[in-house]
């Protein structure tokens, strides 16, 4: 089992490894005494590892609920929230225990903003079923709902109290969520770790799951340590993000997350390789390492000022710039305002 | 003007004086340069005070877009923080904008909740324009709002950049609605502050209104600095409040907060008495200012056994426990918990 802790102004630590999940009742003793925990999962994954881990929490002292929704993004909302604030109540689940969240980005989002706002914060713990939960949503304390207007516009920032990555779990996963994770993965080597990049790059992702795993969470520590609230430095994670978000929302979220994360690296890198920001030949390098997994590259059913309207919205406009992130080069990324006057202009050369 | 210096993790100042709405664009120009700004408010507010709070805002350089809601408790839910963020993102507020907050308890409660969430949290400024809202729920960064098993059930805690109280505004008030304020300030009186206390025995709070507004906020920043997260002495601030909520909620929110809050002042402090925890004569004391301002002490719409179940789902619970707030004497209180177990048998006290 790996172990990498997290110093944030409440640290936590994140366990990785094989078969955590039987013992994630013991292992979450550590850091929370038995107390009423309410499960928060979602129907696929309660199918999968909802009676395993109740038991694991019964067994090692716990009293358990849970409460479990349909999968999808559709259900990150405001009334999926509401309706597990009421089986809280109902529950009697109160300031002093613990919401677990088990499932995969969605069901983390959303137990996750559910504990930071039911009774103005309760402790929770997110065990990880995906390989995009695992590395990206479940570590750094950004929890999030959807609105009508926007992916992820109502959130707050609340760091679990643990977090366990039974890497068996991802076994389970199709080809298309597993790849979700892959493009967050290439993300991570893409701007910050050049041998991650390269590792993955010579198709050695499956042969190497735990120890990129551990790389990519290590990295993203880092990030969230140097930056818990957003507001520079992790900001780089947003890399192929900001257009990323366009396609999944001019897509009606038919392209999910990883994949559109996919298409925005590409995009942005299009752009900035086009304005001499990037050297020539990354966009190739990075096109040719997403097809290794067969991620995609590009977004046909959109135009730039389609683009541009939903980048408006976006969280990481300030008054009247966006924030971007270019590679300077393969293993390191930069944050590059933009005026909302030039956006238009800027984005055009991903279209030549 | 009277100018009070909370010292939160990040730091702000409580405005207090007459006239101050007139110029509050420019008091507002100190914590946070001209940007987007919408105010939300409801519509008794935006009648008396929107058009020259939004004047105010734009002569300082501010664009002002306002978001107004129906007066009243049953507003403060998450569907109309729904419609508060689809309107936020209609108007291009972004992370580096600002919220304001004009009205009482209720719009400064929604109001916060939405700022501590849209967009993972955006800053805000509270103009409270009760005396309620002015000594209690504008200081502090308590945000909240109800959901259907209970009030304030859902929240965050989100410290406001500033807080502006225009006295001026009080005097629109109506004698129910200033009396619930009043309350309040017997609260802080009787918890910590035993001259505040006799003041308002003698009836002086008409005639030193701005020094009890000032005294009560000064005595909420003491709480709050030493106990930001409310898991320790910021709790005395809950004097009257475990029965009054209960009041509240089984009047079907008839009986407002403040006339809820000095029944529950009067019922714990029965209950304490009798058991000798409070000094004989303590609950006489009480009930003789409460009358001098025309307060209720007594709720006969509802059973020990119906109080217990209500009080059974408040945040206060820590597990097996429920930590209430007893009078040492005037002056001074101290956190009671009592087991779940005898809570019936504790509150039967009150009904001696």
């Amino acid at each position: 089992m790996n172990n990498i802790r997290v110093h944030t102004e409440s640290p936590y630590e994140i366990l990785v490894g094989s078969g955590l999940l039987r013992s994630c009742g013991q292992e979450i003793t550590k850091v929370h005494a038995p107390c009423r925990a309410a499960i928060i999962t979602d129907d696929t994954v309660d199918s999968l590892y909802g009676a395993q881990t109740e038991a694991s929490l019964r067994a090692a002292g716990y009293q358990v609920c849970k409460f479990v929704f349909a999968h999808g993004e559709r259900s990150k909302c405001l009334q999926t929230a509401l309706d597990a604030y009421e089986m809280l109540t109902a529950n009697g689940i109160s300031r002093s225990d613990l919401i677990v969240a088990l499932g995969g980005g969605v069901v983390g989002d959303l137990a996750g903003f559910v504990a930071a706002t039911y009774l103005r914060g309760v402790d929770f713990v997110q065990i990880p079923t995906t390989f995009l939960a695992a590395i990206d949503s479940s570590v750094g304390g950004k929890t999030a709902v959807d609105i009508p207007s926007g992916k992820n516009l109502v959130g707050a920032f609340w760091q679990p109290k643990q977090v366990i990555c039974d890497t068996d779990t991802l076994s389970t996963l199709s080809e298309e969520i597993f790849s979700e994770g892959t493009a967050e993965a290439i993300k991570y080597g893409a701007i910050l770790d050049e041998s991650l990049y390269r590792l993955l790059a010579s198709g050695g992702l499956s042969s190497h799951l735990e120890e990129v795993i551990c790389r990519c969470v290590d990295l993203k520590r880092m990030l969230v340590e140097e930056d818990e609230r957003d507001r520079g430095s992790r900001q780089l994670l947003n890399f192929g993000h900001t257009l990323g978000h366009c396609v999944e929302t001019l897509s009606g979220y038919t392209v999910p997350h990883g994949r559109a994360v996919a298409i925005g690296m590409a995009m942005i890198t299009r752009v900035s390789e086009s304005l001499g920001l990037t050297p020539a030949g990354t966009t190739q390098d990075l096109l040719s390492v997403l097809d290794t997994y067969r991620l995609p590259s590009q977004y046909e059913g959109a135009t730039v000022q389609q683009f541009c309207q939903v980048a408006l919205g976006d969280k990481k406009r300030h008054g009247d710039s966006l924030t971007v992130v270019l590679l300077e080069r393969i293993g390191k990324a930069v944050l590059h305002p933009i005026p909302l006057s030039e956006l238009e202009s800027f984005l055009s050369h991903a279209w030549n």
